[in-house]
């Protein structure tokens, strides 16, 4: 019988790319297996941040297209986005308006705009797609999603009927809002936003306070970030009849959730289960005898929608409910063995074979990684071959 | 059918004694097995070091003695031996002479003497024991055993025919030495000494030169040691008519090793086969399904006589050679898979869970050997239930 694997690990961020992470846990099982017959089902997966696009051209397939767009600066940049198997397009907002397009000292979280981001749905429009999966994480921007609507062609105008500047900070000004000249294929359009947070767009989990101190907002920045995005709020439900700013997830990625939402009709739906539902990951349990999966920290945080977690869930489902064995890997690992086997993972592997500082378990998380599966497959096969009868 | 685990970890030094990390293995275990039945035996292992005692007690039954001795520097001290079941004392060099008698301000390599050791084999001889095991790793001292000899009636002799004060460098005086005041017990009397090194005594590999630093010895004293034991040996290979400076092991714990093979008859045997065959482990063997070991490291020094690798070769041999598989646990793993394998144990998990220090480690390691205990076991009982057939 041939072993058949699956390898479905996010990014370890700052350490490995899924892709990476499905090659090095390949090499240490094939270590531990030797000559026993397996095959390996490499599917990466993401949660809409960087290497989204990555993960769904590998595990469903898709063509790979490039935009040149604004950077979150107004600086040109040049942006992936694909177009997939289904003929829907995926964006990634980090191409376009992300966080690492600017260099940590010269982020200006008052001013950085989602305004390619935008560029990148209108060029979806142009290539002629009706349905687009947008990928958010890791944004620069504070800006309710201003920018990205402005690209589409909404009007932010001051008292004095001018267009507002770039950036959440200048929303303060706005007095007005011609939805007149928005894009009018965006009506016709299914957008649906990768988004794994439930913030409101303001107040103490709002978009600002929670997430500006990491894209260089000053304490004073957050306070006037978050009552312009109130101010923006106000003045989109008059206009749009409407107000979803507390609708969980309005305050993912600086607020573009809910511009979208209240602007464009989009749906907020869970990362993990976007790429798990592209990528047939369904399916492809039903032929797998184990599952292995990594994650940068699996801590209290991934039963709460990280993409540990809903691996974990469709593994469990599989085969008539009876279920296929995860094992997972982290840097970290902060979870009891019976909240894992909650979560339906048979074990959790840290990744250190030592005390080892940070720094060094990034360095070596290539190595430690291969090290861990092998480990694991080795423990695995043991206790297969000495069934208990 | 019941799961029979065998629990036979080393001490993790300066962590957990053997006993308290069979504990921590076994809670770790159960919480894996829960409901599936299980039986554990413990069998704490002991290289000769600090623990030895107790893991024999513990592992192959016997009766705790106490005497009170010369402790290294010659202040009075109480040291634990022990009477076997089959009749042999067992003793402890670390409880009479061992560096941890001495807070470091006050070590003193130049003067530190194994008197106190020898007070115990004259302990053990005065209880009528006709065999003695002895444990001599943990020594403060360097004397080639000479306190220890003198304490049995040697008589070590300066040129005026003066008896030498303590401490290995005193020895650069020895003129003569008088065997006939040696206890006449002791030739009727069979002793092993344990012992998992091989160094010589005297140059670049004795016992000064790689022991003398972690016994406070400056360079300087280093210097005066080696040649005090070079000379020790010239003067006794006269008195004794053979010359055995140079046996693997004779620099073991300052020298004792030599100075007991040359005085007493004793012999060195390595400790971990004398634990293992005093708890009768390979008979406990053939009773298990899988044995669970531990050790500080986990490292290129393994292979070479460490309690570990003695576990996985007696586990290698069990039940008609078809073996027991073997897991191990260590503060750090720096073995790869396959160099595991080679010694017979199926994979050998770290203990940290994520990136910390050697202090963080040492203080949470019951926690993390539970924990690491318990994930072995989970992917072990994954395995059997998913035996591939």
């Amino acid at each position: 019988m041939t072993l058949s694997i699956l390898l479905a690990p996010d990014s370890l961020k700052g350490a490995l790319s899924a892709t990476a992470a499905c090659a090095a846990m390949e090499r240490g099982a094939r270590r531990a297996l030797g000559a026993t017959p397996c095959r390996f089902t490499p599917v990466p997966l993401a949660d809409g941040g960087e290497g989204t696009i990555e993960a769904f051209l590998q595990g469903a397939g898709g063509t790979a297209r490039t935009a040149t767009v604004r950077g979150p600066l107004g600086e040109e940049t040049k942006a992936q986005w694909a177009i997939l198997p289904d003929g829907r397009a995926l964006i990634e907002m980090a191409q376009a308006s992300g966080l690492t397009l600017v260099s940590p000292e010269h982020r200006h979280a008052a001013r950085a705009s989602s305004y390619g981001t935008g560029q990148l749905v209108h060029a979806a429009l142009d290539a002629g797609c009706s349905a687009l999966l947008a990928g958010i994480g890791g944004s620069a921007t504070t800006d309710g999603g201003a920018g990205a609507l402005q690209a589409l062609g909404l009007r932010l105008l001051d008292e004095h009927g001018a267009e507002l500047p770039s950036g959440g900070a200048a929303l303060q000004h706005l007095a007005d809002i011609d939805t007149s000249t928005l894009d009018a294929r965006l009506a016709q359009t299914d957008i649906r936003v990768l988004c794994d947070v439930t913030n409101p767009l303001c107040g103490a989990r709002g978009a600002a306070r929670i997430y500006g101190p990491q894209k260089g907002a000053s304490p004073a920045d957050i306070e006037t970030l978050d009552a312009a995005l109130n101010h923006f709020a106000d003045v989109a439900s008059r206009a749009t009849g409407r107000d979803l700013r507390d609708e969980p997830g309005a305050g993912a990625a600086g607020g573009i959730g809910w511009g979208l939402m209240s602007f464009c009709g989009a749906q907020l739906t869970p990362g993990i289960e976007a790429v798990l539902e592209a990528t047939n990951f369904q399916d492809k349990l039903e032929s797998a005898d184990l599952v292995l999966t990594a994650e940068g920290s699996i801590d209290e945080q991934t039963p709460q929608g990280k993409a540990l977690a809903g691996v974990a869930r469709a593994a469990r489902s599989a085969k008539k409910g009876r279920g296929v064995p995860v094992i997972a890997f982290g840097g970290a690992v902060r979870l009891s063995g019976e909240a894992l086997q909650e979560m339906g993972i048979t074990a959790a592997l840290p990744l250190p074979d030592a005390p080892l500082s940070l720094q060094e378990s990034i360095a070596r998380s290539d190595e430690l990684l291969a090290d861990a599966a092998e480990r694991a497959l080795r423990l695995w096969l043991c206790g297969s071959q000495n069934a208990m009868t």
